[in-house]
């Protein structure tokens, strides 16, 4: 009935209809227009990713999402021979899995709109709290992610969407373009404060609107109250419901 | 893929996706284990939202929801002679609407868990307030709603609930429980605040686990991210995706 949206990352995603939180958003500015799914995966890099494809966006669907935001890298850009290693996937393998990952939406459906996510900047300083937080003094003292290497992923993400001619969100970039945004846009150097994920809702609003999905110009689902004739309802749904 | 949870009924469903709101805050509890879908539709009532029960749950449908709030009754209870007399139901048609509702649901899927929603209280002062702010002096002397209306149509759904041996949140109840409900749970006499939405959530939340829709002992929709072995991670998908 309506058109789908589908959400598909890491915790940055898992977490976005947390009170405040960026999917949530989205779903209201699409309220009677089009559904908002989130497929986000806390912990996963694209390579897990990868495994989910097919599961989460079958070749064969009659109804594939008219639009999916990839939204991954803050794993991937995890530092070897750190504690989070574990999840590190090499830049160029990064790449490659993205591509992998529009490739097969283009094939689910050559229409859909899909929107690459570049992973948002990293606040070592905020990681370093964070970590003694929950370690005290046993926390590690290097850092299992620096923002230096967000920006490598974030570049390659941004350079791929060129290369295939679709849009890119340059997150980590335009986080960074605000003063304070190490503790404005996120809670612990890598997640998104409600500041933070005020810019993902609004940049993605933006790209979609720049393209085709356009909630001011989508019409509602079915008939505004407004519009049904109180003593003769049915007339109102005559066109899509009877 | 995963069950869904259908909130179907008028602009407080509607709304509920706003920060802090019912709906987004249910798919965060429900999250990697429930698609939560929103089938609000501000300004109406159970007569107007009848003709479009087919539309929204069709009876062939080879994945029916799981479950489905059903949240009508603010607007049926609207009084005649006043602003919104164009809304108003009669309370007879209103339980009688109500019922082939959820007949029609259990017609779609015998299985799926039907909770009705009673319409919350109304906070006349709160409601004049408003429509002051709308209106000037020129608003209306007399309330569109009462509080007193508002709990017939409240009772007449819990009473058919029993009838039918389905769920029901008496919200009209439960809200007036807490003393200063008529600031602390509406904005405007009518539609709920955060700690309004918050009443709601944990309503409905509780009563999903008292049947068998219980958060917490649903699986995650796909492997958890300590589960995979980072030399391996195939394997945790073996199962699931593979």
């Amino acid at each position: 009935m309506r058109p789908q949206i589908v959400l598909f990352g890491d915790s940055i995603t898992e977490q976005s209809f947390r009170s405040g939180g960026w999917g949530s958003s989205l779903a209201n500015t699409y309220s009677r227009k089009a559904d908002v799914l989130v497929r986000g995966y806390g912990g996963y890099n694209t390579r897990w990713a990868l495994f989910l494809l097919t599961h989460i966006f079958p070749l064969n669907s009659t109804k594939p999402p008219a639009a999916t935001t990839i939204f991954f890298g803050a794993n991937d850009a995890a530092l070897l021979g750190r504690n989070s290693e574990r999840q590190h996937v090499p830049v160029e393998e990064y790449r490659e899995n993205l591509k992998k990952m529009v490739l097969h939406l283009k094939e689910c459906s050559p229409a859909m709109l899909v929107v690459l996510i570049t992973p948002p900047p990293v606040d070592e300083e905020g990681r370093k709290e964070y970590a003694k937080s929950l370690y005290g003094e046993k926390a590690m003292q290097f850092p299992e992610r620096t923002n230096e290497m967000a920006g490598v992923y974030a570049r390659q993400c941004v350079e791929l969407a060129k290369d295939l001619g679709i849009r890119a969100i340059d997150l980590w970039s335009k986080m960074q373009g605000t003063d304070g945004w190490q503790k404005k846009f996120l809670s612990d150097g890598l997640h998104l404060t409600p500041e933070g994920n005020a810019v993902v809702h609004e940049e993605v609003v933006r790209v979609f609107s720049e393209a085709w999905l356009s909630a001011a110009d989508m019409p509602y689902d079915l008939p505004h109250h407004s519009e049904i004739d109180g003593k003769n309802p049915e007339k109102a749904f005559l066109q899509k419901c009877l």
